[in-house]
C-alpha cells in the first residue's frame, strides 16, 4: 500500500489509471470499510483520501477533538488490502493565502447547512480539489450524511466534474446506531440512548406505510421515541424532499426523514430514505 | 473546423488531445486574435469556446447587449484556422436548478468586483466548468483583463485544475486604445476621448520612471489627464499590489495601474502592469 503525501505525487501515481476514490477524514470504522469493499469490485486501483478537512468544522474545538489515529487507520487500511492512501499536511490542501470557495447553494443551507453555515461549503470545496487532484472515475460516499450525498453529487454535475458517484447504504450496530467515528465520544448511557435516533426512523416508515402522511405527526410520534428514552436537544426532525430538501406537510416519495440529536457533548445524525 | 455545442461532445472530442483552451464571450476581435495564434505555437489542437456568460453581468441589460455576432465569429475562426469551437447554448451550461458556485475571495471583491458584485463569481465559476469539461492542458487570457487573470490563476491553482494558465499582453489599437467588444459601443467623441486612459497610464509609468512613488499625486495626474479631455465618470483609478490588488500609498513592484472610465453607456477598464 502506498503511503503519499504530496499533491504532485499522487497526481503521478493516479494519471494512467482507473480511480476508485474513498474520500475520508480517517477514523476507519465499519462506514468506511464497506464503501472500500464496495470500490474494490469495480475499479482497477482504489485510494482512500484521509484528511480532516478544517474548513467544514464549525469552530476549532470541534475540528481539533475529532478522533484521529493516523497509525490504527493505516493499518486498517492495509488489511483491507487498499492501493494506496493519501494523507497531505493542511498546507498542502489550503496554501497560506488561500481564499476559494466552493457553494452549492440552497439545498446546502437546510437542515445541517443551517445548524452548521460553513459546513457544505468547506465539504464542497475539499471535495472539488479531491476531484481534481486524483481525478477518479468512482468515488464513494456513506449514506449516513444524505445532505452531504445531495450537496457532492450537485457540485460534481454543476462543475462537471465527471465522477461517478456511487452512495452505499448506512452501515448500522447490532443495536442499530449508524456508524460514525463520533460514536466514540458517546458513553454507555448516551450509546443506549442514542439506539432511539434509528427506533424513531423506523417508526416514521411504519406509520407512513400504514398510510399516515402527515409530517407534523410523524415528527411529533418520533420525538416522543427519542425523549421518552433520553430527553435531549433535538436540533431538527425533517421530513423533506429527499432531492430538493424542501420540507413537506404530507410525505411525497422520494421522502428523506433525518434528524440530528444531541447526546451530551456529541451531535448524531442520521436518517432513511422513503423511495 | 469542428463547430461542437453539446458538452458529450466536446468532452469526447477533447479527451485524448493536448488541447489549448481560448475561452471568449464572441465578438472575436484582434485581441483574441492574438491569444489563438499563441495558442497555436504551443498545442496541437485548439478550441475556441464562445459563451456569453449571463451570470457574469452585473444586469439583464448589459448581458442583452452585449455584442454577438455568431456568423462572423465563425467565419473568423475558420479563417484563422482554429481546430474547434464550443458554443452551448445557455441551458447546456446552466440546466435548470443551477445553483453551485466558485468564489476565489478577496481579489475579487475590490476594484472591477466592487462596482460589479456578481462578477468575478461568474467569470470563477464558467471557467471551473470549462476546465473541467474540456480539461485544456493551456488556456489563454488577455491582460486588458487583470483583475480576471488573477481571479483566473487563484482558481487553478486553490482547486487545482491543473491548467497552465498564459496571459497575453493587452493589445491596442493604434491610438493606444485597449482592443475591447465594448469599443463598437463608442460613438466617434466616445472614441477620441478613450485615448485619454493609455495616455493617463503611460504617464502614471513615466512619472514612477521619474523617482515618483506617491500614488496620491500619480492618480491626480492620471485623473487630469482623463477629465482634460472629456468631463466623465471615473468608477476608479487603482494602483495596488499586482498580486493581492492591495492598494498601494507608494509604489511597490510589482504595481498593477488599472481604471474604469464611463464613456457615455460604455464602461472601459484598462491597465498597466509595473514590473
Amino acid at each position: 500500500m502506498k503511503i503519499i503525501k504530496n499533491i504532485s505525487e499522487v497526481k503521478k501515481i493516479c494519471s494512467d489509471k482507473k480511480i476508485a476514490l474513498i474520500p475520508t477524514m480517517g477514523a476507519i470504522h465499519k462506514g468506511h470499510e464497506s464503501l472500500i469493499h464496495k470500490a474494490q469490485e469495480k475499479a482497477s486501483f482504489n485510494i482512500v483520501s484521509i484528511f480532516v478537512n478544517p474548513i467544514q468544522f464549525a469552530n476549532n474545538d470541534e475540528y481539533i477533538n475529532y478522533p484521529n489515529n493516523i497509525n490504527s487507520d493505516i493499518e486498517k487500511l492495509k488489511n483491507l488490502k487498499v492501493d494506496a492512501i493519501f494523507i497531505p499536511e493542511i498546507r498542502e490542501i489550503y496554501p497560506l493565502g488561500f481564499s476559494t470557495n466552493v457553494d452549492v447553494g440552497q439545498i446546502s443551507k437546510v437542515l445541517e447547512g443551517k445548524f452548521r453555515p460553513a459546513h457544505f461549503t468547506g465539504v464542497a470545496t475539499i471535495i472539488t480539489k479531491l476531484f481534481s487532484i486524483i481525478k477518479p472515475d468512482h468515488a464513494y460516499f456513506g449514506q449516513k450524511d444524505a445532505q452531504q450525498c445531495l450537496v457532492i453529487k450537485k457540485l460534481n454535475d454543476e462543475l462537471n466534474l465527471g465522477v461517478k458517484i456511487f452512495i452505499n447504504p448506512t452501515v448500522r450496530d447490532q443495536n442499530g446506531i449508524a456508524i460514525s467515528s463520533r460514536n466514540k465520544n458517546l458513553n454507555k448511557i448516551h450509546l443506549k440512548a442514542a439506539e432511539s435516533l434509528f427506533k424513531s426512523l423506523c417508526l416514521s416508515k411504519q406509520l407512513f406505510e400504514k398510510g399516515i402522511d402527515n409530517t407534523k405527526y410523524i415528527k411529533d410520534e418520533m420525538k416522543k421515541v427519542i425523549m421518552q428514552s433520553y430527553p435531549t436537544k433535538i436540533d431538527y426532525i425533517s421530513i423533506a424532499n429527499s432531492n430538493t430538501l424542501e420540507e413537506l406537510d404530507k410525505i411525497a416519495l422520494p421522502t428523506l426523514i433525518s434528524l440530528a440529536v444531541w447526546f451530551g457533548e456529541t451531535r448524531l445524525i442520521d436518517n432513511i430514505l422513503l423511495k
